[in-house]
């Protein structure tokens, strides 16, 4: 694929990608997308260029879609990594032989790079990637087992990381990533895992009821031996609404 | 400046450029440094290119002291703007004509541009804008009284504006925008006026208050005709705890 975008090389725009951190939350961990292509020792963000005629938050979504097969995804820009020499060893002159790429398509490859980062937390078990080609190998890796990544990719999945706690804070999160019933023990533990960090039980409970986006449902959770927790659902259409004004924290 | 520019083309990232927004308080006014360039009827932010060898947080602040003459502001990258026809308007064929900028480096400045805008919330007394040439004007303008701006230098200044709002929500804001002794009531005109709305006097009290930046002073204002209110300081350590880790709303 590679190949077809050097092909017609100036049909993209020029120094300029594309890569986007794609979590999920699964099993008590939050995952992270990540794609190991042929030849390469290290793993990657799924990543890409952009058509000259797509504006750039679609050519985020075709980027995501052609490298990892994953379609209608609402994609956040969160930030844009431009230091001089993030990519400049990308490319050794070997891999540009082996790969058969010279002269202007070498020249166009190996220039300086910038690169967005897009980010979205994603309904794990709705979320089936397939590689674009055979030789690639795409898997949902717990974000604290992380290989090493090429270029700067740990550093922008660091800056998704904190950008997606950091949101904690402005909007809520759990609707598509737990199931539609639910206890607060198990939603408390989405905020765990994604925050890293224990929380208080009490306060938790204060904080989210608080937000007025949970129904507490007549029924309890079964198989439980001891105390059964009761089970709650999201309010959609409260739950979208503070998704729209934000977390009333404001001033 | 651009003729400079245009001469070392190859000098500097193609189709990518930086615009900055800084804001300064005064006189209960958000006020946004504008530019106009010659043989231009409308204002834009200023902005420039990419040198290959500086990383974007660097041209920034590059950019915006080559265009404006201000420095040591640390600039903040919000948002990166790259709709498809954004600046394809921008140069008409008479205006390149005019300016003397033909072929390669026409083409140059006229093909498919993304922008990374970066922003900052100055002291506005302390930042004294000198033009970069003596046909430009440089200007603080009310945000409120923003004539028509080039491209898309609105939807870039209401995205700067958003951000720094939902910032209220995240960090302490007020240091080297008010004076060193200062009354609720100042420090909350500032709020508002960032904000564009009327806050409730015991709330924001409240609140100010429990974030622990504030020392209150054993002096009142003086020269106040009715109850003179107490003056306060900022707990500058404190402040600088809280701005690394956040206001303290989190979970």
């Amino acid at each position: 694929m590679l190949k077809d975008i050097l092909e017609n090389y100036e049909n993209y725009q020029p120094g300029l990608s594309i890569d986007c951190v794609i979590f999920g939350f699964h099993d008590n961990q939050l995952k992270v997308l990540l794609i190991k292509i042929p030849h390469r020792e290290t793993w990657s963000l799924p990543g890409g260029f952009i058509p000259v005629n797509q504006d750039i938050d679609v050519a985020a979504v075709t980027v995501l879609n052609e490298r990892t097969g994953v379609d209608g995804i609402f994609l956040r820009q969160f930030a844009t990594f431009g230091k001089v020499k993030r990519n400049d060893q990308h490319f050794s002159k070997e891999a540009l032989e082996y790969l058969e790429i010279f002269e202007e398509k070498a020249k166009w490859l190996t220039r300086r790079f910038v690169t967005i980062g897009y980010y979205a937390l994603v309904d794990f078990l709705k979320t089936i990637p397939k590689p674009a080609n055979k030789d690639e190998i795409i898997e949902w890796i717990d974000h604290k087992e992380v290989p090493e990544l090429i270029l700067d990719h740990k550093e922008i999945l660091g800056k998704a990381l904190a950008t997606l706690r950091m949101e904690l804070n402005l909007m809520p999160v759990g609707y598509n990533l737990l199931p539609e019933k639910f206890t607060i023990p198990e939603l408390q533990k989405l905020y765990e895992t994604i925050l890293d960090k224990k929380l208080d039980r009490r306060n938790f409970l204060r904080k989210i009821t608080n937000i007025g986006i949970l129904t507490k449902l007549d029924e309890k959770k079964s198989n439980v031996a001891h105390k059964a927790p009761n089970l709650y659902t999201f309010d959609k259409d409260k739950y979208k609404e503070v998704l729209k004004n934000g977390l009333n924290q404001g001033w």
